[in-house]
């Protein structure tokens, strides 16, 4: 083919004169040492993606005689937090540190004296992530966090890119991995949630305290950096639906199983237009949907955008290799912005527009309920009744033979809001026909 | 918190003057439509986002009086190709006429005159990929494809962006959509391959020649694409073992699933250094995997990171909407790439090595062997001899009662190279004991 001479008129190719672009590395641990080796590694193919070289120009250590698992000249480390954020070389700032302060004040001084940040830090996004959103957005620069929701899934790059044209109307992920690995030992192995737990904290999965984790919030946190990105919503702070594993009974999970379902910890976004749905609670799915298939440690997340229809990713969602995998992905995200001259938008250039939650009330879906009732004469009725008179129909029951005058009786319903069953559990705690608290797991159909 | 005056040196913030990037679209049916309706609705957030507008400068269309989805300027439209490709102020070229000619003239004379291309067009991938992407490589401009390899699903970003810092040293993927459905409908629904045809081709979901797909050759030709962006590898044109579902015998997929397995039309690549391992054909997986989970037209992809570990992906392979919100996501992609001076270098700026296929008879994985046999004395001795003479160790054989002097066996074999069981077989058909030919199916554990 003869090559024509009617070349496009704008030569946007322009020379940069390698001037290299400058990163400062806050923390040198295992996941700061990934970061190194791996720039180091492929440093010839990320010049050519970037089109200038990235330069390592200070990395704060804690202890500079330290071995690194990396040859670094000695005059880029220091111990010394200033030296790596006011250094005029360093534009995009690297945060490993983890944990919410000091590494909370850093990215905010990185951000605000005009720097681009990639963090890995999921503590510090949970409790920050909107403001230093709102931080880097008005000083026109990236905040790039991969690495600190959903680890090695590339979640937040799939909305921002892939759906960049497309509207999220919903999601719904399996977020932590503590939580999965300790459901998926009570589902595979019959064991308690206090054996799980045990196992997850001997395998270092799980925390001393685990509440961040078990509790749901570590969970609901990511949801609402997710919702950001997906709904371009800005939620407010309180009034989400989170419940946590803590409370589950290996009991529930086995009915589960017997009816076709499994038990995951799910959070799910819905957008509404006026409101937004958010919640984190554990869920019963159907076993062979895809969500159900997501086991261990790996977490997984489906999006439903308008026009591209379910997308489904799932992976590691933390890891020190993954982690750093991600953080170097998203350093080349920041650094070709740098060179094009335009922020990379991990918002994809949509406004945040504050919202309100959608009532935890109006949220519908199936619901599972298990109660201890009296074996007595009526009480199917009366229990039946308080959810018929909440507008709740049944889809399935099921009750064992009873014991010592006690019965478990095992219901599945029609769709119907959340605020209904809620009104039908408090008519039957009146009529105290209830032994104990109800069991109420919401179902959902994905 | 005070700001501090320690900026960073170089201010890499250009301004562009407005530029736009100039844009020019072949093809205006429904996905060339959805690609304009989208561009002009997003307009200000892409501005925002590539730091610059995007100006759709000429459209190649079939009728000039046509209606269109979307108001256009009648100067923009043309129905001369040329008046396309030659328009200097057309820097980015979007195809979305489809079929291999003369979108493939096309194509190539876009990237010959040094213009970037955004392409869905399968059919020219699978035939020209290869050579497309080194005349891309050659003039350093983009050759953008999301859209054609996988739809709506973000693989080619993941493999280029997630990945750009880790090997991925395994994949395994549901690649055609075609396939997908019918064995869904066989599977969930009991019917013939042949009345799980006709209902595809009844819904649109396969053509009316359906070799390209049920043959295999759709899956193979994407997966030797992403074999190119997975591996860094350039594999032979032939050589592949490529093998298609129409052969598939309902009893098989039975039999699979009392054994705990699903059916699916899976591509599966492994790097091993020298050589890589490519093959397409009908493969038991487990029923409760991740792969398992993709039913329908839906097509999924695992990719296997060292560091990353696994990511999963699943989504729309095909359909106008997710082809149109791909191209866009491209589109952006390119146009970013164009305002920094680099190309985006879909290949993450490694250099293709040629590389040869690994033998077929070397790759190893566990087997599914029914055989129809003579029921006759010795016969089973003979069967599991040939097998045990090849090296193939049994891990689970079935029986059932015979009739009319026949019986069929159902072998599943430990781990073995493909090769034995070749062998296995041949030396079946010698003994004369196999009434009909063997079924051969593979086995892999995901």
């Amino acid at each position: 083919m003869a090559l024509r001479s009617n070349s496009p008129t704008s030569e946007r190719r322009r020379p940069h004169g390698g001037e290299p672009i400058g990163i400062g590395l806050l923390g040198c641990g295992v996941v700061g040492g990934g970061v190194l080796k791996l720039l180091q590694a492929n440093a010839e193919a990320f010049q050519a993606r970037v089109g200038v070289p990235l330069e390592v120009r200070r990395v704060l250590v804690r202890d500079l005689d330290k071995p690194r698992v990396v040859e670094l000249d000695r005059a880029v480390l220091t111990t010394d937090p200033d030296a790596v954020l006011t250094d005029p070389s360093v534009e995009v700032v690297i945060e490993v540190i983890g944990g919410e302060e000091p590494a909370g004040q850093y990215v905010e001084r990185a951000l605000g004296s005009g720097r681009c940040v990639v963090t890995a830090n999921k503590a510090l996004l949970a409790a920050r992530g909107p403001a230093l959103l709102d931080l880097a957005d008005e000083r026109r620069v990236d905040l790039a966090f991969e690495a600190a929701v959903g680890g090695g899934i590339p979640v937040v790059r799939t909305l921002r890119d892939a759906f960049a044209s497309d509207d999220v109307f919903e999601m719904a992920g399996i977020l932590n991995g503590t939580c999965n690995y300790i459901l998926t030992r009570m589902i595979d192995d019959g064991v308690t949630f206090e054996s799980a737990l045990a196992d997850a904290q001997a395998k270092g999965y799980a925390e001393a305290d685990p509440t961040l984790d078990t509790g749901g919030f570590d969970a609901a946190h990511k949801l609402v950096v997710l919702a950001m990105l997906a709904f371009g919503a800005r939620p407010p702070h309180d009034g989400m639906v989170i419940e946590g594993i803590d409370g589950l009974e290996l009991k529930d999970i086995e009915i589960a199983a017997r009816l076709g379902y499994t038990v995951k910890h799910l959070v799910i976004g819905r957008d509404h237009g006026a409101a937004v749905e958010l919640r984190a609670h554990p869920t019963l799915i159907r076993r062979t949907s895809v969500l159900g298939s997501v086991s261990g440690v790996l977490n997984g997340i489906k999006l439903e955008g308008r026009a591209l229809g379910p997308c489904f990713l799932s992976g590691r969602g933390a890891g020190d290799m993954p982690t750093a995998v991600s953080v170097v992905a998203d350093l080349l995200d920041v650094a070709r912005s740098l060179v094009a001259g335009v922020p990379g938008l991990v918002t994809g250039g949509r406004r945040l527009v504050k919202r309100p939650l959608l009532a935890p009330g109006e949220a519908t879906m199936r619901h599972y309920l298990r109660l201890r009732v009296r074996d007595e004469p009526g009480v199917m009725a009366r229990v039946a009744g308080a959810l018929g008179d909440a507008g709740v129909s049944l889809s399935q029951i099921e009750q064992a033979e009873g014991k010592g005058g006690e019965a478990d009786i095992v219901l599945v319903t029609h769709r119907a809001k959340d605020g209904a069953i809620t009104t039908a559990l408090e008519a039957m705690k009146k009529s105290a026909d209830l032994v104990k608290g109800a069991v109420h797991l919401r179902i959902e159909e994905l």
